[in-house]
């Protein structure tokens, strides 16, 4: 059961929100999903889905990337998830980057975040299910995502290779078990076992085995957490042991911001087009 | 003197929010610019001038109008100031539709109004001149805005029309003196004397005369707002009268907020940047 509560019309096709009861993360789940004018039932289009940032809910991709001129033109639907479960019973903490908002796409080990913390679940396996039995969609799809939802992209589809197409990212936490903001997450939502954190970081999962999924992640490097959060070199050296088909682009003067993903999204929309569609 | 308060690039240009001590509203503003990377010293850029609607701010069209891939492409400038006076010295309400946030562009005469109320003179004279003193760019300008700001637009065009070179606007408050947000605002900031209200009424003005300049009015007709209070037919019948070059696209399904401009900026950005540059 999933209930709509807005929708506009965008570049000939429709942006909607929904609301449901998630069985993974056992609280009211928010999402968005933007509808390119090409999908009927009689035409389902593949699925991107788009991993949201700290901070960030449903709907920071939809009012602020520009993506749906070229997802309209290509024929690519876009769903937009939460960033954590939410909600008065839902563990929390004072700051941006633990607990609600701050859900690293990760299932939770430890007490209190255990009880709803379980995105993994959620983005891998209800909401695809629910997006694929609720729209005019195949399941055929691809992930994207920014800073922490460019390492939940990469750690998901790395993960469930037969499941996607192709990965992308900007500005990914590309190696957490080493920068502050994965350091603290992992602690604790995992526990202090680091052996339990490797399963969640992607330049340790490109060490492991060469991905056979094509993945492109863009990175400013004006950006103001790069040296300490960031850490791309990493992703890219682990790339490079297995001959992984990681393509890097370092964007000179672009930061953080939405500003820098709407610089460059096109691209990422064309770059899955062409294995969605493949 | 203005001072910078944030930059970001995007789509090789800059995005940049300032502020200063305005005269004409005897208080700071802010204001953002889109600098495309045309936009030099020694090639100065035309200037589109972007009016918001109310409850914005300078932001809301950075944030959400995904006009800066045609603006770089187009080489195009975009100033968006503020939509009225701000702080705790300056006269405000409850409520949406009056007060900070809903300044209607015009030069109030009434207290407490009065005293910083005076967003025709600072859009139409005080911002314009700050910015051709401060950035890369010429004295070739056109405008544009939404909802209230479409108002704005297309009042400040028409009554100065050697000023700008084309006029247009988002489901503009086109016949304010008879809808309720325009006789709300009109009767606190210019009074009782409906004549005065004449002189910021758009369908009024172009009963008045033939305009020269181009005009380019985009309407969704699921707007919420539109029978109550938009009213194009008053202004396509205005400017009937006297064959003034009114263009207005009725956009089926389309409604009132910012995923309605980004489907057509495009299409505004490329009208201004013909007679910009004509």
């Amino acid at each position: 059961m999933i209930e709509n509560i807005s929708q506009n019309k965008v570049f000939n096709g429709w942006q909607k929100q929904y609301t449901h009861d998630s069985n993974s993360l056992n609280c009211a789940m928010r999402f968005a999903i933007y509808l390119p004018p090409q999908a009927s039932a009689n035409s389902p289009v593949p699925v991107l889905y788009w991993l949201s940032g700290l901070t960030c809910t449903d709907e920071n991709f939809m009012h602020k990337a520009g993506a749906f001129r070229k997802a309209a033109e290509l024929g690519i639907a876009i769903v937009a998830p939460d960033t954590s479960p939410r909600g008065e019973n839902v563990a929390n903490v004072d700051g941006y980057d633990l607990g609600q908002g701050a859900g690293f796409y990760l299932n939770a080990t430890q007490a209190p975040w255990s009880a709803h913390y379980q995105m993994y679940d959620y983005v891998t396996q209800e909401l695809p299910a629910l997006i694929e039995a609720n729209f005019p969609v195949t399941s055929v799809k691809s992930i994207s995502g920014h800073s922490m939802g460019g390492h939940g992209a990469l750690t998901i589809g790395l993960k469930n290779q037969s499941a996607y197409r192709s990965i992308s990212a900007f500005s990914p936490i590309a190696n957490p078990m080493r920068c502050p903001w994965g350091q603290k997450a992992f602690s604790a939502y995992l526990g202090t076992d680091k052996s339990t954190w490797q399963n969640y970081d992607a330049s340790y999962l490109l060490t492991q085995d060469k991905a056979e999924l094509p993945m492109l992640v863009d990175q400013g490097d004006a950006d103001q957490f790069l040296t300490e959060q960031l850490m791309p070199e990493a992703l890219s050296a682990a790339a490079e042991q297995h001959g992984s088909k990681l393509t890097l682009r370092m964007q000179p003067g672009y930061d953080h911001s939405y500003y820098f993903i709407a610089s460059f999204i096109d691209d990422h929309l064309i770059f899955h087009a062409k294995h969605l569609q493949g």
